[in-house]
C-alpha cells in the first residue's frame, strides 16, 4: 500500500465522481484512475479491494459534505429563534444544490449498502453518528424544539433531499420555501420556544 | 412486438427484482430473461430497448406497489380522526417492509432518473400525480390536517422509508411508533381537527 495522503484523497473524491455519475455498479479501480487523472493501476496501489475502496469512501464523504466550520460559526452569532432554525434548513438544502455529486454518490452508497452487510453496518454507524451531531448541536445549542423535532426536521429534510436530487419539480423549487418554513414552525410546534 | 399482456407483466415483474437486486446497470434484457425464467430474446421482444423497458418499469411500478382497494376501504371504516392518520402511517412503513423489493427498485429508478432526462420528466409525473391522489385521499377524505400536513407527512415519511431500507438502525425499529404518532401530531397542528 503506498502512503501519499493528497493522492490518497484525490482518488477518493474521484471515485465520489464515479459514484456519483455512473453509479455504484460503474465503481472500478480504473473508472477511479481515469477520473483522478493518474495512471492505471493507482487506486490499486491504494485500496486492498473494492470493499476497501467503498469503506474508505464511507469514511469520508460525510466530511467532504460538512461545512466549513467558519461559515457555522457565521451563520450561528444569529438570535437562537425559529428564524434562525429556518435559516438553518435553507442552508442543508442549498448544500444539496451545492454539492449535488456527494450528495448522489451518498444515495448510490446507500443502495449499494442494501448488498453488502459490512457496508451497511458502516454506513448506520456514520449516519446514525451524523444524527447524534445534530440533535446535540441543536439541543445544546439552545436551539428552539426538542429532540423530537430535530428527528422530525432530519427526516423530512432527508425526503426533501432525495426528492430535490432525482425528480425534482415533484416540489417545486418555488414552493421549497413554504414547505420549509411549514416544517419547522410546525415541527417545534407551539410549547417549542420553551425547549 | 409481441403482445401477451401476461408475459409482459411477467417480464415488468422481473425487471423489478433485477432492478431491486442488482441496480439499474444490471437491467439488461439477459437478466430480466433470466430472472423472468423465459427463454433469452424473450425481453427483447416485448421493449424495444432499456428506455421502453424502463418507461414500462416506471408506469407500472407505483400500480405494483398499491394496496388493494379492499384493504383501503376497510381501514378507511373507522372515524376519520387523528388516530387513524397514525394507523395509515403506519400501514405506509409496513408496506414499504413488506414490498422491499418495489421500494428498492423505484429507489433505483431515481437514481437512473438523473442520469436520463426522459426518465426524470416520466418519474416526477408518476411521483407527482401520486402525490396529488395523498393531498386529494387525505383532504377530501375528511381526515385532519390541511395540504401542508400531507406535505410534510409525505416528505418525512419519505426520509423514514429511505433509512429502513438502506440504514436500518438509524430510526430503530422500537422508535418508529413514537417517530410517527409524532410526526402526525405535529404535522397536523393543534388547530389541525378543524380541517
Amino acid at each position: 500500500m503506498v502512503r501519499n495522503p493528497e493522492r490518497r484523497a484525490a482518488l477518493v473524491d474521484a471515485a465520489i465522481e464515479v459514484l456519483a455519475r455512473d453509479g455504484s455498479r460503474g465503481l472500478t479501480f480504473r473508472a477511479v484512475d481515469v477520473a483522478a487523472g493518474v495512471p492505471n493501476g493507482t487506486a490499486s496501489n491504494y485500496f486492498a479491494n473494492r470493499d476497501d475502496l467503498l469503506a474508505q469512501v464511507t469514511a469520508q464523504i460525510h466530511e467532504r459534505i460538512a461545512p466549513d466550520p467558519d461559515e457555522v460559526a457565521e451563520v450561528m452569532a444569529a438570535p437562537r429563534d425559529r428564524a434562525l432554525v429556518v435559516e438553518l434548513m435553507h442552508w442543508i438544502n442549498r448544500r444539496v444544490a451545492e454539492n449535488r455529486t456527494g450528495y448522489l454518490a451518498m444515495l448510490e452508497l446507500r443502495l449499494e449498502a442494501t448488498r453488502r452487510p459490512e457496508l451497511r453496518a458502516a454506513l448506520t454507524r456514520t449516519f446514525r453518528a451524523a444524527l447524534d451531531d445534530n440533535i446535540r448541536f441543536h439541543v445544546d445549542g439552545g436551539l428552539p424544539g426538542d429532540r423530537t423535532a430535530v428527528l422530525l426536521m432530519y427526516l423530512a429534510m432527508t425526503g426533501l433531499m432525495l426528492e430535490q436530487l432525482t425528480v425534482p419539480g415533484v416540489v417545486p423549487d418555488e414552493e421549497t420555501g413554504d414547505v420549509i418554513a411549514a416544517l419547522v414552525d410546525r415541527a417545534i410546534g407551539p410549547e417549542g420556544d420553551a425547549g
